[in-house]
């Protein structure tokens, strides 16, 4: 299918208004950028504040096991009730913003049934440890994605023009390490990183479990892979990138890929979010590189290899106060940014309307 | 008059409670910190957003006759009416987080009465020429602190329990420049920018009218100032910072600096904006050293020398986003940070309420 292109004329359209509104020219920074770019995604020169959602993707990951989290595996589970009651960061944020949550059990490896207020799709009770086999099959990773594309389809009926994807699985950091650094050729130093607050010795087994994860997809791979569809660098060819998710992904990322695809093939908008949130990205954009188009970065995560990752999708965030969360609230949080943008946009006056000088003094 | 120092100990309950927050230590970054911050200053270990108000004080710089902007002196008149008008940045910012703005007139250079809408202080028509002579007398100066000193009065009398002081004046980033190198010590080369985006010609003009400057206001302090009070480093005695303030500065920015030194003498915080509003910053803070602990910093501007302001401030801006407007606008931004970060202090369930486990994994 194809991937909608932003209008560009929109794009120059609202760059020339930019140019008429009472400020010199660009004083208002990436904010004047933000409303370009969101006008050539709006169909409007001068958009309003689009309607969007948040989906928070939750499963377990059966590395967890190998104790690279600072949290126990049942937290997962604890916090899916969490998010149905109201009580986490996400759901705060998005009040304030007026963003309805939808939260998805994926795959949480939990004995009982998903909570009541969460979406039940779960697919199994965590993936299988990475280090071993794969963390799903090929099969389970179809689903896994049609989760997410579901979603979004869905969403897009209701009337949503942005979508924001959250995380939420104790251990998904080292699934996430893994699959940076199998789409972007990063090294597992660059990208590993002490994820909810590990220490030093659960760093270092984090390290260690992600270098033999790598090394058994690089054994997978070059069995499944002609030499040909290796060479063809840069980019992971997108038969790769499913074997890569399959591998060393996670329920809950294989669904924001699924999300993020589908959103693209719609035309929405993604508000990324912190670290998983660009591991997924990056998957979309190797499965689907039209993805790309759609993508809006928002905030930089304090987790070690995120930033390696924005530059790997070519993207540049607008906040970095130090949050590694997931959840989606990095994401959540720029919208204020995001409305800004636009309300500054529509609503200042034109220096024709206000009879400002626009003129340089000749002295 | 004694300034209030902020309550540690509701910092520390601050700090107690987001460590019981659903969330890993830490996560939330520096809206932890924030919270924390404010818990402080505004009398309770889980404040709500407060209340607080915008002024926008205005004036012209007899230096503008230099061609030191890109825009001409008329430009601060006829701006003025578009803050009365609503028709500026900082106008649909502060509609957006629903704060007042108020709208000072306390030096433009004009032969028109103040417009309607517009607080008319109007103390001279701009300021004499830096360069030359004193930009304004010692009791001139005296007025303009006090305008600033009666808005902060009376915005407490309202409830404000913080503030936001913006600028509007033609050249005045030359005349902040001046102040910021004579506070800090930093070099013209280190400070002086591009204001509202003169050309290379102007900036080299820029530079030498704030080296002539300071060459001249150096001869002033070398004849009126003991050894002794000039050996008094590093920081600038009180006095000689009202002379600084005088001979270089604005109407503008004194007011600003009023502003500042009479809410932190009422315990209010206060928000600042960009590059002009650290150099009253910095004069507040000679003038009255205790004003800094009720300073926090909104955004890194991109006029080159508000870095170096900032961290002899010894502030860490929250947002840095290629902004260069003034007018309050990155203070304003700022709001839907620190509401964020109130509202999760506030609202996030604690481990405890949500049943979520914290202690780490024994693997």
């Amino acid at each position: 299918m194809e991937i909608p292109t932003p209008d560009s004329r929109l794009a120059a359209a609202a760059s020339a208004r930019q140019a008429e509104l009472t400020k010199p020219p660009g004083a208002l920074g990436r904010l004047e950028e933000l409303a370009c770019w969101l006008a050539a995604r709006l169909h409007s020169p001068i958009p309003d504040m689009p309607r969007g959602e948040v989906f928070v993707f939750a499963a377990d990951h059966g590395v967890a096991a190998r104790g690279v989290s600072a949290f126990p595996q049942a937290v997962t589970t604890q916090m899916l009730k969490n998010f149905a009651a109201g009580g986490a960061a996400i759901n705060v944020l998005a009040a304030l913003e007026q963003v309805p949550v939808h939260v998805v059990d994926v795959g949480v490896a939990s004995d009982e049934p998903t909570p009541n207020g969460v979406r039940a799709e779960r697919i199994r009770a965590g993936t299988r440890d990475l280090c071993k086999e794969a963390a799903m099959t090929e099969s389970e990773l179809s689903r896994a994605l049609e989760v997410g594309e579901r979603c979004a389809r869905e969403a897009a009926g209701r009337g949503a023009r942005f979508l924001i994807a959250g995380d939420m699985g104790i251990a998904n950091t080292t699934a996430a390490a893994c699959l940076i650094c199998a789409l972007t050729g990063a090294t597992v130093e660059e990208i590993v990183g002490r994820g909810t607050g590990i220490d030093d010795a659960g760093l270092e087994r984090k390290r260690t479990t992600v270098h033999e994860a790598l090394a058994r997809l690089e054994t997978v791979l070059a069995r499944t892979s002609s030499d040909d569809s290796r060479a063809r660098q840069p980019g992971v060819a997108s038969s790769e990138a499913r074997q890569i998710l399959a591998h060393v992904g996670g329920l809950e990322i294989a669904a924001m890929t699924g999300l993020y695809c589908e959103a693209a093939r719609r035309g929405m908008i993604l508000v990324l979010d912190g670290f998983i949130s660009s591991s997924a990205a990056l998957a979309a954009v190797a499965l689907q590189p039209g993805t790309s188009r759609w993508l809006l970065a928002s905030h930089r995560s304090a987790e070690t290899g995120h930033g390696v990752a924005l530059t790997a999708l070519g993207l540049s965030p607008f906040l970095d106060l130090g949050m590694r969360l997931g959840e989606g609230t990095g994401a959540v949080l720029t919208l204020s940014l995001i409305r800004a943008a636009l309300a500054l946009h529509r609503e200042m006056a034109t220096f024709t309307q206000a009879g400002v000088s626009t003129r340089a003094s000749s002295a």
